[in-house]
């Protein structure tokens, strides 16, 4: 759907996470990183991903079953992943 | 730092995605998927990173100066990406 059509697009934010306890090797890769750009003090780091889709629909209820239908479809692998669904107006 | 030495860690949450304007193949191809796997209404999709660090620094304004400092220096390309940190006790 071209953007013209959705006057007033629902904005849902899904935030994709390693489950805890799942090795996360670019998480230890940037901590590493940045421990050798002198950065100490620097302890566990995880890294996930985010991902903001304009909606058509307009029920806040709806658009955040929508998204959440969308993460176990597609955007999360929910095998080793979670996911959190914000919806903004 | 091994996690051990830190008791009370700090959590940052920096979240990078791209300043607007710049296209975003992976979301194009993201909302593309979405409306093959039959979800209708679906306006523009734009991926970021989410990046969860753990710091020793228990001073949270001093905390975010760090995460802020280390999202320049390695966590975002800050010529196409733009990142928010928020700082979580």
């Amino acid at each position: 759907m071209s953007d013209t059509a959705m006057s007033h697009p629902t904005k849902a934010v899904v935030t994709v996470t390693l489950k805890n306890g799942v090795l996360d090797p670019q998480g230890k890769a940037v901590g590493h990183a940045l421990q050798t750009l002198g950065f100490s003090g620097v302890g566990e780091v995880r890294i996930g991903r985010v991902i903001e889709l304009e909606l058509a629909e307009t029920d806040p209820e709806r658009a955040r079953q929508t998204a959440e239908d969308m993460a176990r479809k597609l955007l999360a692998n929910t095998v080793i992943e979670s996911f959190r669904v914000e919806i903004k107006s």
